[in-house]
This record gives structure tokens, sequence and C-alpha cells, in this order.
């Protein structure tokens, strides 16, 4: 018997099997960690910046040595010092004094605010001329004024951008904890299948699911593992499923899912472990499985690949956001629909659409396909969902676009 | 002089300079393909599929012999084959006859029609009972129903996703030109600095840019390497802008572009080649250099990492589009700010903001941050901009976020 659920039921079984299962975690250097994610919160141990720092080129004053000045009655200081970059500045800046500051520089002991160096004019005697009042302050950023101890920069479960690992060599921070990425095995099954570079014969199809698993899996943040064709026989694909079941973290497994005389990889799954549901009320979609051979979830795809890809983007990347601890950052944006969409079989129906933009306003023609093969997938900018109490979508309804 | 640009004039001499500078093209085998960009449209050798098939297990049939059977008065069929998968089915279905076909099987000449399996019953006689009629066409892929030679199905141009290179696999083809990743050279300036896993001694910096510009440009598609800290002395600079001009396509230099007395990047630059503008009407990012050394850009950024992180996210990016002939695919949310954001300096202005959702609606609420450190955007959701115009925004009013 098909133990069908909706996408919402499997989501929920997904969280409920597989919270537990997390990734390993690893230590790496941040200039490794684009888009890994993170397996502890950052914490400061330091201020930034470390010292109080001059935010333009200009003299460090006492402010209260400018108060009145202007351009045509400019406060007259002493130069006596220069602030030099990466140099500490071991001088004080005493009443009536000042010292030549570049832009990050130092702020010297004694000022406590910088003139621009344009309302300034040195007259080359050891005196320089203020045209500009500045309060107490000005153009400065103080010790700790973007970050203190203690305060948390970054939370577990982020997955890391470009400027995050900024804030990470800014504070000191050379190596965080990531989570390992899940090592999936992607394996495909089908005597009708040749790998995708040979020339098929009659009644032979290229293995489109391999590649493009692959592809899928490794842009969700894990690591794809091509494992193969297994031919339609169920002693082999047992055999492959116990081996990948003790190498990878989760198995994939695309063709014979549908209940007909060839489905084996239920029963591999239900030999060597427990099957969680066979079947998802979803268009493409409908014969997809989900188990668990000890912690480790096996899923078996449809093995047409338009079906393979849906189940895969939707269910296999929040199995994976599951294992790494990580939110699901899907994209959507909204758009109208150009032309009406049926869907009245009772399954939420997945189509994959383009987008265009006309007078601001985006537009979403949906692709339509007989055979819902991969090819007519080339292209997309993202697909959208017909629930399955929904009878479809007239021309001109307002969709939800998940952006690929 | 500062010759200072707008963004958009900035963004559109960008195109005028740099749009003949393509990167060079390479061929690659498909599935080391995801993420990169299409040099060659992709037009179908084949049909896709490239046989008739059955999309479910069943009998293949001649429709008309099913014509006015019911349940309780089945068309009774003789058995006259099996179709196998993967091997050519070459018998003919004669008047009177079915066979058995599994899911994608090769319907055998003579049929035009495909009984679903729960719709029949096999006696085990030889004789198959169909207890439900089809029409002509009736759970068939033709030939050719999803490709057929001639299709356009990917442009150049196009950042290959998992379904493109699924695709590329349906259509039989290995192997793509794509542009070679632009090799970019991420230099900084500056005595103040030091390696990022260094302790910084007073006065002194960590050198935040090289991780995170790397990261950066690396999430753009390109292939950024670091090339370590020079002192702040012209000759230094030149002889390091000399050499990685001979050796990259695009040459990052951060920090020393403030017009100060350190400003060494733009002399090097007038040196070796042309000065583009020296200034963008943004904040941060004033001090952004746009420089061409032969046909290569070359870009000093502004020394700050935060400056320099929007400089690179909107500038770098756009250039790095242009060397690899594709599109910006900047993704735009709209978001309720939360607070107000004042901005009256006649620059354009961005500022980072977190996003939450509350009660389907989402709002932005700013980062701010006195000194516009990196460590501010850390965990940063995406950015706004603030025209040059606008005195800011008030709270409620709603923004486009760029994400990241």
């Amino acid at each position: 018997m098909l133990n069908v659920l909706t996408p919402e039921e499997a989501l929920n079984l997904i969280h409920s099997e597989f919270e537990g299962s997390t990734s390993q975690i690893q230590v790496l250097p941040i200039s490794s960690c684009l888009g890994r994610v993170l397996a502890q919160n950052i914490v400061a141990q330091e201020y930034v910046p470390d010292f109080n720092r001059s935010t333009v080129d200009g003299y460090a004053v006492k402010a209260r040595d400018t108060f009145g000045c202007s351009d045509s009655l400019p406060a007259m200081l002493t130069l006596s010092g220069e602030v030099k970059m990466g140099i500490h500045a071991d001088f004080e800046i005493k009443d009536g004094c000042c010292a030549y500051i570049p832009t990050g520089g130092e702020l010297p002991q004694g000022a406590d605010a910088v003139v621009m160096i344009e309302y300034t004019e040195s007259y080359g005697d050891g005196t320089v001329g203020i045209a500009k009042s500045v309060a107490p302050g000005a153009n400065i950023i103080f010790r700790g004024d973007d970050v203190s101890p203690d305060k948390e920069i970054l939370s577990a479960g982020r997955k890391l951008r470009a400027e995050d690992i900024g804030a990470l060599a800014a504070l000191g921070i050379a190596e965080v904890k990531v989570y390992k990425k899940p090592r999936v095995a992607v394996i495909s099954t089908g005597d009708e299948l040749i790998h995708h570079t040979e020339k098929p014969s009659l009644g032979q199809i290229r293995d489109v699911n391999t590649p493009m698993l692959c592809a899928l899996v490794d842009s969700f943040g894990a690591e794809a593992v091509p494992c193969g064709i297994i031919r339609d026989e169920e002693a082999l694909l047992f055999d492959a499923v116990k081996s990948a079941c003790d190498k990878f973290d989760l198995i994939l497994i695309s063709g014979g899912s549908s209940v007909g005389t060839k489905d084996a990889t239920s029963r591999v799954i239900e030999k060597l472990g427990t099957l969680l549901f066979h079947g998802l009320a979803m268009k493409p979609g409908k014969p997809t499985i989900l188990g668990k051979v000890g912690n480790k979830p096996v899923i078996g795809l449809p093995g047409h690949p338009a079906a393979a890809f849906f189940v895969t983007d939707i269910f296999v990347k929040e199995l994976i956001n599951v294992m790494l601890s990580t939110e699901n950052e899907n994209v959507f944006v909204n758009a109208k629909l150009c032309e009406a969409v049926s869907a009245n079989h009772g399954r939420a129906q997945y189509t994959a659409v383009k987008l265009k933009k006309e007078n601001s306003e985006l537009y979403a023609l949906p692709i339509r396909s007989k055979s819902g093969l991969i090819s007519s997938l080339a292209g997309a900018d993202g697909y959208f969902c017909i629930s399955r109490d929904s009878e479809g979508c007239a021309k001109g309804d307002e969709i939800k676009v998940i952006l690929r």
C-alpha cells in the first residue's frame, strides 16, 4: 500500500525524523568558509576598533582650542607631531597644539577631535591655522564603537557570506567551526539507462539524473558523489544501498520508485531499515519514497528528471538544511501569471516559469511540456506551486515564484 | 582633481569601457559547469525523447480496440509480447492484441495508446481484459514532444543551474563552452595593515579586505588570488600593479585611495594606463578609483572594509558580469523600514539591513554603525540605497532591499 503524504506532511516528517542527524563539525580557516554553515555562535573577544582612530586626513586637536574660529579668524595651533599609520602615537597633544593625522591613524593622548585637512592651513613655520571649529568626538571612531567584547556577532546556522568573513577577520578570528558538508550518494537505477556521455541505442535513454542531482545537491552546500547506474535487480540495488549507507550521510536513488514490477527501492529500504512514506501528493513527483537506514535518510526519487528535480529541490534541500542546522534561504518573488494553468488532480502541482519584466511589473510565463521532461526546465527562472485544493490559476493571477 | 561620478554614471562607464574585454572561452564537461556562464547558444541536435515512450506501467494497445469497453464488459485482447526497459521493441501490435509495457518503455509498432495497469486484468491464459477505453495518444510521450532538432534550449550568458545541466545531459551534450573565470588580483595597501591571522600591536589593524574581497569575488563567479599587503610606497605599489596586470584579468587595490599624502593608487594607474574616474558620489565608498591598464580594469577600493564591500558588490560585480557576458542576477525584495534613516549629504547612501517577517509582512531593520566598520555588516540580510536627491527614508517607508 502506498502511504501518501502531502508536501507539508512530508516536510514535517523530515524535521521530526532527522532533526537529530546533524552533520559533524570541522574547524576551517575563515578564507575557506564562503557558503559554509557556522556551527558556533561568534562572540567578540576584542574591541573593534582597538584604539581611537581618525576617520579623515587632518589635524588632531583639543576641540576647545577650535571654538570660535572661522575662515577669517583661524585658530593658530602649534604643530607638535605627526601620527604615522600603523605606529603607536606615543605623544600627547597639549593645550594650543595639534598633530597631523591620516585617515585611520591612532588619535594621540590629549586630543579629542580631528579637523579635516580642507579646513586647515599649515604655514610651514610650525603653526597650523584652523578655519572651522569642531565638537569633541568629531571625525573620530572610538575604541569599541563597532564591537565590544561579549557582543554576539554571528549565530550558529548562518550560511557565511563574504561580509561575515570580513567581520571575523576584523575580530581576529582566523578559524571557525562549521558543519561538515553532508556526503550524498547519488544512485540511478534502470535497465534502460546509459551514462549521459554515451550514445543511446533504440529503447535506451541517457542517465540525466546523476549529473543533474549531483549539481543540485552541491548547490545546497552538500557534497554529491555519483555512484553509477544500477540495473533493475533488487539484489544489486540492495548491495549498492547497503554499501552507500556505510560510506555516506544521505542516499538518493532515482528511478525504480513507481509501483510496478520493478519497484525494488521500497523493498530494499524495508529490508535495511524503515520505510517512512511511499508517495507524495504532488505533481510531478508522486512516486517518492523516504526511508531511514540506521540514522541515515534514504530517498527514492522518481526516475523522470523533472519530477526528480522538484522533489530534490524541495525535500532533499530541506533535509540537507536540517542536517546542517540551517534555515531554508529560498527567495520568493510575486509575479502575474501570463497564461492560465489548470490543476484538478488533487495533488500540489509544481510548474516552472520564465520571468519577464514589463513596465516594472513582473510576469511569469509558465513553461508547458506535455512530457514534463527536463529539457523543458532549461532556462527556467523559478517555479510555483498550485495547492491541491485549487483547480488552477487564471491568467493575471498573482503567484509566488520560488526563484532558482 | 577628483572626477566624481554618480553610481549610475560609473555603471554606464564600466559597460562602455569594458564590454569588449570578454573573458576567454574554455570547454568543460557539463558535470563541472554548475554556476559557470555559458559561452554558446545550445541548439538541440536530437529528438527528446528519441522514441515514443509510455508514461505509465500498463498495456500498449491500438486505442480503437478499447472503444466501448467498461468494468462490466472488458475488451479482451491477446497478449502478444512484453516491452523490456532499455531494449528496442522490435515487434508489432496487431489488431486485437496488446503488450505489457513499463513506464518509460518504447511503444511497439502498431500501438497508439497505453492503458494503465490499474484498469486491466491479465487472465494468465494469454488474454488481458481492458476495463477502460483510451483515446489514441493516451499515456504516451511521442518522439520529439519535449525537444526537436534546431530548438534553442539555452542561450549564451546563462549562469548554469542544475536543471540546465540535466537538460544538456538529456540532449546528449557532454561538454559545453563556458567563459573562463576572470582571475582577480586582490591587493591591500597600508603601513598599518597586518595579515588577518596576526596579532596587531597598537596602531596596527588586521587586513580585513583581503579575505573578504576574495570571498566576495569568488561568489561572483571569478577566481580571486590574494596578492598580499603592500606598504605605502608608490614604487612598491607600481611594481605590484604592473606585475599583476601581466598575470591577472582584473586588479583590485584596497586602501590608499583617499586624496591624502599617501594616495598612490591613482598616480600608479596614470603611470601605467588611464584613470577613468576618481571618486563616486556614494556613501560609503567615495574614494573609489577606476582605471584601465592595457585592456585591464584596475580598481582602487576604499580601505574601509564596509565601503570596500559596497563598492565591490555593486561595481566589481557588474564589471565581472560584463567580462562574463552575463546579466546581474541581484534579487530584490520590498520591505517596510522599521526606523527612519537620514541621508542629506548629496551622495547615494547604502545601508545594510536585517529582515524579519511579521504577519506575512517583511520588515527591514537598518544596521546602524557610527564607524561603518565591517563587523556591523555581519549577519546582514541585504542592503538598500537612498538616492542622492533624497533626504532619507521615514519609518514605515517601503524600500527595495538587495538580498545578500
